[in-house]
């Protein structure tokens, strides 16, 4: 039959497809992305992808749900520095790899136009947070930051600026953007305005 | 002629389409963005539009780079943290007004995929912060900030925050979070982190 998918059905077609989505979307970016290009990368007939998932929008919003679901390890150093650092530079490297800026710049785009995309983002983010948000809660307990210390507002202090630059001044994000990301987080923590 | 503006030639047509496309791209974002809509909005004629800008992109980079042409005053109220946080509280009311978080998102969006939108927000980032760090180097000269403060450091700092919550936490940029930003970035240069 020619509509039979060439690498099988199943999970492993469903993650060959989010792969070449997101892949598609790193080359590409949303507005050139076609379904033709994502079957071809995958190695399926496009009609495997159309009996999937019922358009464009849903095939993104699926592979960018997959994309985001793998966990990021909480890091536990000892020090709020250690830990804000070792966050800073996981994030700085998503960023900077092939993948997540352009996983960012969908969500960002596309949450605008896309309920799914939208909420995907919003839980995406919050789920991140919320999970990083210990390191700040032990560096109180450890009284290594001031009692009272909002923790989501460090780890955003943390995040901001690397998103700042993969997403408006296209400034590269290293170690060193992420190491001053963490400083900047950690000196506003310190001085008690978080 | 039927392909006569209905609002006459010249500056005051291209003015009436900036604004309808900037206005369309908030009420509808990039992807449904048509040409056929802006001229409506605009109160001109489809073909008077397509006679000015080759293409949607041209058209939309065009209307990007008027639309953020526009001068930010500079505070001066004598103190840091009074100027940082009128730069703040300008910056979160733009990016809260119809169009700013509509404009940005298009910049961040379509800069992938169009060079002239890429090299607009570069242009438009760049100039802004450049223009807004005369308040850190007042401040230094003021004995306000520590000697060696990186003046875009600052001015970074207290940009991040309320684009983070613009594009990616969609939480309210309002005079708070300003005014947060603003300490934020102040807390983090006092430290000697910037």
């Amino acid at each position: 039959m020619s509509t039979r998918p060439t690498i099988g059905r199943g999970p492993k077609v469903q993650a060959a497809v989010h792969a070449a989505t997101v892949a598609e979307l790193a080359a590409t970016g949303y507005a050139a992305l076609t379904v033709e290009a994502v079957a071809t990368r995958a190695g399926v007939h496009k009609t495997t992808v159309y009996r999937r998932w019922a358009d464009r929008d849903s095939l993104v919003a699926d592979a960018l749900a997959a994309h985001v679901a793998a966990d990021v390890p909480i890091p536990d150093t000892g020090t709020a520095e250690g830990d804000l650092r070792a966050l800073a530079r996981a994030l700085a490297a998503w960023l900077s790899g092939p993948t997540g800026t352009a996983v960012v710049t969908t969500m960002v785009a596309e949450g605008v136009r896309v309920p799914a995309i939208a909420e995907l983002k919003r839980d995406f983010f919050a789920g991140r947070l919320e999970r990083a948000a210990v390191v700040v809660t032990r560096a109180v307990e450890r009284g290594e930051l001031p009692a009272g210390t909002r923790p989501d507002a460090v780890v955003k202090a943390m995040m901001a600026p690397l998103y700042l630059r993969a997403l408006i001044t296209a400034e590269p994000v290293g170690d060193e953007a992420a190491d001053q990301a963490a400083r900047t987080a950690l000196g506003a923590a310190r001085a008690g305005v978080l």
